[in-house]
């Protein structure tokens, strides 16, 4: 027999398709909010509908936004001819929390992988080079991972756009970073990007 | 400034709130909605609101019910007596996935705590007490936790109720359990309640 009523079976097999849930911590996430009816269930279903009605993907930049544009691309003051390329949104919002960034954005949506058969189509690629065509860009900032595939990804890239500027993000010790907790890789490449003091 | 649209960083902040999930596995819950707004987010949403609207606690046991009185409660085949006294909702799903119990149940809501200040009628121990003399009631499983609070409630629990046979879960050696894997307390408990074979 069931242990729960029907619909709230239904919500935990819901919830635990959420990344970081399981099944358990879905039916202990569930029961949470069946003991907070008016202060954090109900909420929480008109947040998801708003964000569901309302958000969409940037027709420009693939980030999400409210409008066909987002507000980075309605943003005069931003279109100061560097695009920054980013795989994906999360990684534009990491950007932005830094506040060091002014610029346009382009998300990519993933990376080039020959294993998942992902290839330059699959992602946001071709529009990429037809924004820096079309739009005044001086430089083209890749910040993708410092993986191999984030790395492919970035050198087909470059390959690819002839006549702008391509930067790619600096590597070496994070802030805060112990050299005796790093590996020999970070070490090198920082040592090897020395700068006078 | 902020890094994603408003109604989306409240939904951060609401998903945020729920157990076994931090700001950071939130954001990336959050995202994760985003990009399958059909398919999971509003789904989601109609879920939680359904949920929101009909689930309430059971005016007898307190079990998560749709009617003022829990589909156990109302089940005329189950009132055979036996009241099952567990510490929450949660406890008593997981004694009805056992299938091993047919009779009704009396969710306390907690256990007694004098760190958290939490005495008898904070839990529902009058609400069980006036059950066993109003109800025919000929058995009290206690299936509380084998926790030092778990087990004080139980053994006060005991002392209110006179006049009717008061049990307890047994303690001994998990089904699946392998000797060098348990505490001495257990296996001590086990050799104690030790059976004819």
């Amino acid at each position: 027999m069931a242990d729960a009523p029907a619909d709230i079976e239904s919500l935990i097999a819901l919830m635990a398709r959420l990344p970081g849930l399981g099944p358990r911590s879905a039916r202990r996430a569930v029961l949470h909010l069946v003991k907070r009816r008016g202060t954090l269930l109900l909420p929480l279903a008109d947040a998801m509908r708003e964000v569901g009605t309302t958000a969409r993907e940037c027709v420009n930049c693939g980030n999400i936004g409210q409008h066909d544009l987002c507000a980075i691309c309605e943003d005069d003051r931003r279109r100061n001819g560097q695009i920054c390329v980013v795989e994906d949104v999360e990684d534009l919002w990491a950007m932005e929390r830094t506040g060091a960034f002014r610029g346009c954005y382009h998300v990519l949506g993933g990376t080039l992988s020959a294993l998942d058969s992902i290839g330059p189509d699959e992602l946001r690629i071709p529009h990429l080079v037809r924004r820096v065509e079309d739009e005044r860009v001086s430089e083209v900032i890749l910040a993708l991972g410092a993986t191999v595939d984030g790395q492919t990804t970035a050198h087909y890239i470059a390959d690819r756009l002839a006549g702008v500027q391509v930067t790619t993000l600096a590597q070496g010790v994070p802030v805060g970073g112990e050299l005796d907790y790093l590996d020999e890789g970070t070490i090198g490449a920082a040592l090897r990007a020395r700068r006078a003091l």
